[in-house]
């Protein structure tokens, strides 16, 4: 059985930090599956396993190759039903999506504006460029321009968070008293600001950052495998 | 079998407007049982039920008394598991805390801004006057200056709707192709201003009105039982 997760890195392969193969790492360890990784850089991706993809992450599991973390998820549950579970039935797969809405137009737009810039530092050269020309069309402005532009956000993020910390007062986890993929969602964008940037996202003291602490120990502190920046 | 619900409603008894009463009645009609509603002002709820209670909703199921909301889905879901499921298994229960929490810390406290006067407005003078003494405490500053601080971010809150609008590019309902009680989580508030405020809040062609009107027409339409202000 051959399981092959891709993952983006930057000049260092052994630091991968894309937000949604985090995801996977994650799910990947709750499901108790070992596998490989193979990390590539950003202009590597359309070669990987004969044109298969646009995006990482990917998971080849035998003879299945699946793109996109939710998609991932939803094939390790169906796949491996007898592991312990990530959504908790079909209440929690679709409410996962709504985790996973928030986290990206909420948490994940926040994030990129304070660490595009970190991002681009730690690639190659080659795919430094095609960074810089991807997202300067995205974003319709210089790399320096939108994290300037973000620089006042940083305080802002605090409040964003709160649905997190209300939900925090009431159960440790998205998935209740145990981690679920929803966790996994949201620990992603974090653990992708914690390893490319120096730039302190989380307060002391605050209950969303004891939880990201948690998220970090998790499954045998995976998420610490890759130390910060 | 007694089942009353006890729901909070201004000088006409007729329009009751707690968002987290409707969350309730969105559940008894999911739920498919049927229950008196028992309207009260303000200043009666210490007197229900022996004073069971500060808040409403109270929903006196036979011999048990619940308080709160979420409580009595809960409830509900565990007395009525052979009716359609409010939650879609433990996932679905422990995810919809999230929706609450975000309902709560977004909407709500935008949409208070907007509608607190037009709440007062509707009231009995007893409760007019328990209304404006509690909520200028809560808020430190008099109705009007909270409505005034508030006018400018009707606007605003169309961007605050923006992780229910990528989901609903995903899926019809929080609940996935059916609704859930995480739909009439973030119903319930919406139906509050619907009926207590004649401002314009959702704007025509939005996806989020959109699913507000499918939700309106649920279980035979109960959502229009009050007419809009």
């Amino acid at each position: 059985m051959t399981r092959i997760l891709y993952a983006l890195a930057g000049a260092d392969r052994s630091r991968p930090f894309s937000p949604h193969v985090w995801k996977v790492v994650l799910a990947l360890a709750h499901k108790g599956l070992p596998y490989e990784t193979a990390a590539v850089g950003f202009t590597d991706i359309p070669a990987i396993e004969g044109g298969a993809t646009k995006t990482v992450p990917l998971l080849r599991d035998g003879d299945r190759l699946i793109v996109d973390s939710f998609a991932i998820a939803l094939h390790l549950e169906e796949t491996y039903p007898d592991r312990p579970s990530l959504f908790g039935g079909e209440g929690g797969k679709v409410l996962s999506r709504f985790v996973e809405s928030w986290s990206q137009t909420v948490l994940h737009t926040a994030l990129v504006r304070f660490v595009l810039l970190d991002i681009h530092d730690c690639l190659g050269p080659e795919d430094q460029a095609y960074f810089r020309r991807s997202r300067e069309v995205r974003f319709g402005k210089s790399l320096e321009a939108v994290v300037e532009a973000g620089a006042g956000e940083i305080e802002t993020l605090a409040a964003k968070l709160e649905p997190l910390r209300v939900l925090l007062g009431k159960q440790p986890y998205f998935g209740g008293e145990t981690p679920s993929f929803a966790d996994y969602i949201v620990f992603g964008p974090l653990q992708w600001a914690r390893i490319v940037s120096p730039k302190t996202i989380l307060a002391a003291g605050d209950p969303v950052t004891d939880w990201f602490e948690r998220c970090l120990n998790l499954h045998g502190g995976v998420g610490r495998s890759v130390t910060a920046a």
